[in-house]
């Protein structure tokens, strides 16, 4: 037993992941469990089960655990802990306060932040943000955010900073929740990528995605238009170029907002790896030339794959009892 | 003779505006001459002629003077002091080691920052944005440039933080020097408001740009197109509705990529008043709905007119000397 262990959360709209690792950022154990959705109380019992199951796989009581740390979807509350859901797992009587239940069970010191923003803290401690005092993260998947580190810092302006997933580029764009019209994220999300799959099937185009998706529009999905594209099939590579032509205005706008080091594709789109990332080469050739540098070198996909969350879940729980980074 | 005065120096494309000012930002004496593009040795010297003439109409010398700053355009070195020149003020062997100049002739100490950046430090010290942690301050003239302030202090990223006058909003939009296509000052700086004008003329519009303009498309500027707007012009008022639209494109990202607490418009295109903010709320109306607070309580127009330049100097000045703020 070893108080020097972290237990990292990251509350997903499909999973909750859990794991167990070290300072160093050393992973001793994960777990996924289906996020139940069919109540409040039940999306935090199968929380605080997946948190048990995990230090059981580990053979680690609560005492061995120095913090816990959870990445969660939509708005927290810092000072409180409550957390107030999202649009993908939506509470019926929000807030719950997660902080004090997990509390409560595990008796041990518990960090809340915003999914997004522990993925940034996780990637600046852990990964491709390693060392680096300025990065953007953007997080690619149903939806579109950014978390920010300034001077090795999270910024939040008032409170939403970082929301470019509600950004417009596209003026007479679709019309998205948020109120805006062609927003990044109603132009380059994962949705968007469904959404244009969708609609080609609509049209009757010859393509792999009907087959994919068996000739229901209904069932296409980002993913099954970007494995559609990775067999080389055209409908599905032109979805691909026009969301990286809108994705490519994403990017010039985080790097004129923010000018950053390094800015981090993550999410489940980032997992497309370079059936996302050559068409954004592409048309960041296009639309911006005359750079001194080269995109290829302050544009980089997430270093820590799916475990992205959960270890910022880590990294958020570790800032928050050795406020100093390691040198 | 007060050794708190100080004095600031704002470098414009057509003038150079000195002010002599108590470190309250009461403004004791101002003054501005053409700005002299003949050579670079003419631009410095007109320079150090203007500072002059400001100590002598305020009867102060050199020694009175706690500190000089100076905004100038383009990029600026902090730590050398030299001065790169811009688009406006095209240097024609840079760096000028402008800072030593200024030091060498009048003895005291000098700052010199970014003509957005220092009209930024003085709308925060005395202007719209006092008081308050998060500001951004948009400069829209020929070129669009913001500067940011975060938890009261000056954001800078890795050195380019703020030029979202070149973050696209107009994907397919015309090629701008900086080499993006569709960027914001393309579709919404004075620039552009003239381009539209010229193009108007040249398509044989029936407006009053044309009488204003006496027939000649080369004659249009931006301010012209604003003159014919006050007068009712629909020619020109469309103008301004388009270029509206594409601004509360630039609103809109920048409450996304920053969510200030307040964002202030200054610059040659904020003295447009109210034909610039009435179609801005329109177009922000329109383009984002169901925004829980009023764009008008978050969107100001510098309170500084056209004394932000030289008071943002004086500000620079001022945090150089006094690093702490007056409570």
């Amino acid at each position: 037993v070893n108080a020097d262990l972290l237990l990292g959360v990251d509350i997903g709209g499909t999973k909750v992941a859990t794991m167990i690792a070290r300072p160093s950022g050393q992973i001793l154990n994960h777990l996924s469990t289906p996020t139940d959705l069919s109540s409040d109380a039940a999306t935090v019992e199968g929380i605080l089960l997946t948190i048990q199951a995990v230090m059981d796989a580990a053979q680690v009581s609560p005492h061995g655990l120095a913090a816990i740390g959870i990445g969660a979807p939509g708005r927290v509350h810092l000072e409180s802990g409550d957390w107030f859901g999202s649009t993908n797992v939506l509470l019926t009587s929000p807030p719950v306060p997660l902080v004090a239940l997990v509390e409560e069970r595990f008796g041990r010191p518990t960090f809340m932040e915003n999914d997004v923003k522990a993925g940034t803290l996780g990637e600046h401690r852990f990964g491709a943000g390693k060392g680096l005092q300025h990065i953007v993260y953007l997080s690619l998947g149903t939806g579109i955010a950014a978390g920010i580190i300034v001077d090795g810092k999270l910024y939040r302006g008032v409170g939403q900073a970082g929301e470019i997933g509600h950004a417009p580029v596209e003026r007479n764009g679709p019309l998205c929740n948020c109120g805006t019209h062609g927003c990044l994220e109603m132009m380059a999300s994962g949705a968007s990528i469904a959404r244009r799959g969708c609609a080609a099937l609509r049209a009757g185009q010859d393509t792999l995605i009907a087959r994919l998706a068996e000739g229901n529009p209904e069932a296409v999905t980002g993913k099954l238009v970007i494995e559609a594209a990775a067999q080389g099939d055209c409908v599905a590579l032109d979805i691909m170029e026009e969301t990286a032509s809108y994705l490519a205005m994403g990017v010039l706008m985080i790097f004129a907002a923010y000018d950053p080091q390094l800015l981090v594709l993550a999410g489940g789109l980032a997992q497309a790896g370079n059936i996302l990332l050559n068409p954004l080469w592409k048309a960041l050739a296009e639309q911006a030339t005359g750079r001194a540098w080269a995109w290829e070198d302050r544009v980089a996909l997430t270093a820590l794959g799916d475990k992205a969350g959960a270890l910022g879940a880590v990294a958020l729980a570790l800032q928050n009892i050795l406020p100093e980074e390691p040198a």
